[in-house]
């Protein structure tokens, strides 16, 4: 069934107007009739079968009929991501989404060779594979900042962890089974990799745990699903 | 540096001439000069240095010089996938490469939506992806098979990972980590899901194992990496 993201309050009985973009989808693109049903969230409310109201041509109101499934959290795990081309930036944000990451934060490294960070188009991204993938959270979509800027201001008691292509061993498993858990972030450089000044830095650093990603050279996104399937399964929310 | 994959055999002081697409690639795309170097590999001999001649306008001779790395030998894994549309198709095939597959099997499932496999683009993204990601093996590309017939023809000493959406529990990693070490395989199904059918066949097999990928669905293309990165990092060549 169709899910739509609605950034409005749900609760049984009441009526809500999606945006023009969202009516056009439903009624242009979809088809869809009058009593039809999606499903809908809002990240705060859970999930809500509603029933699509045609009034006139253009106007859609969406009856909210009963919920479906509880509101569930995200883990407390920030993806901090050095932003790609466009293409690869919206797939690397709709995987971190699928793979459930609470706060998606991009980072500007000395090898980001991306100037303008469009955080609309993230939010787009976030928004479309929450809706896809039966996620009922949005990830907060901060503003991009300096590397080292959010290092100076990181929690030393959240673990950050670092996928570090110079690293002595291939397997992340060992390294991943000894954390503790609690609250997380991720960091995944640039096409380029880290500077050496930058790796340097993040070694030294007694909250980062640098891992490694096997013996072959991953692609960015690659390497961002990878390290979100090994934390999620250890110290995230897969399950023990 | 350049990477670039070359169906010749490569040993020290021999000279090859790479296709007209590559040679066009190196001159007019990347605008190499006589003496610039690359490094090419065949899947066989290595990693080698080489040196650009150009003969004219458009003739481009390799001489190579040394081998830069030996060769190195892929997994014993069968990455069996259900195809997607054309993009999503390129970046699985991609990542499959960088995540080291032996063998590149697409698989017809009853929810299987493409109904043309166009091998020929596969094998290009499977070089494109070893060239960019300095992997030295190119998997075996094989023709499609329907389901029904890879299971019947499958060596049960093999062990066949199946991603089972319907799982009753969350983490793989348990299941993963109590494998024996051996030839395996991994099938990913179409972004429809298997049918009922097919997810009891596989679920009778003695040779299959069913996992989870954690409490959200995952679209194939990121299911795929997910369960790459556990398997490699338990029964894989991520090293112990």
């Amino acid at each position: 069934m169709q899910r739509l993201f609605i950034n409005t309050p749900l609760t049984a009985g009441s009526h809500v107007e999606p945006p023009a973009e969202a009516a056009h989808y439903l009624t242009n693109v979809l088809r869809m009739k009058n009593g039809d049903t999606v499903l809908l969230f809002n990240g705060a409310d859970g999930e809500w079968k509603a029933t699509i109201h045609l009034e006139g041509k253009k106007r859609v109101r969406l009856g909210v009929v009963e919920q479906t499934r509880a509101q569930t959290s995200l883990p407390d795990l920030i993806y901090c991501f050095a932003p790609l081309k466009q293409g690869r930036l919206d797939y690397m944000v709709q995987k971190a989404v699928e793979m459930g990451v609470g706060v998606l934060q991009p980072v500007i490294t000395q090898h980001t060779q991306v100037p303008k960070i469009g955080i609309e188009r993230i939010r787009a991204n976030a928004v479309e594979a929450a809706e896809q993938c039966g996620v009922l959270n949005l990830p907060e979509c901060r503003e991009a900042a300096k590397l080292d800027r959010l290092i100076d201001e990181w929690d030393p008691s959240r673990r950050l962890i670092f996928c570090d292509e110079a690293h002595e061993t291939d397997n992340p498993l060992p390294i991943l089974q000894s954390l503790q858990p609690g609250p997380l972030g991720l960091l995944i450089g640039p096409e380029g990799g880290f500077s050496e000044q930058e790796r340097a830095l993040l070694n030294r650093l007694p909250f980062v745990t640098a891992i490694p990603l096997g013996p072959r050279i991953l692609r960015a996104d690659t390497a961002a699903v990878a390290a979100l399937a090994l934390m999620q399964a250890t110290v995230g929310d897969w399950g023990a």
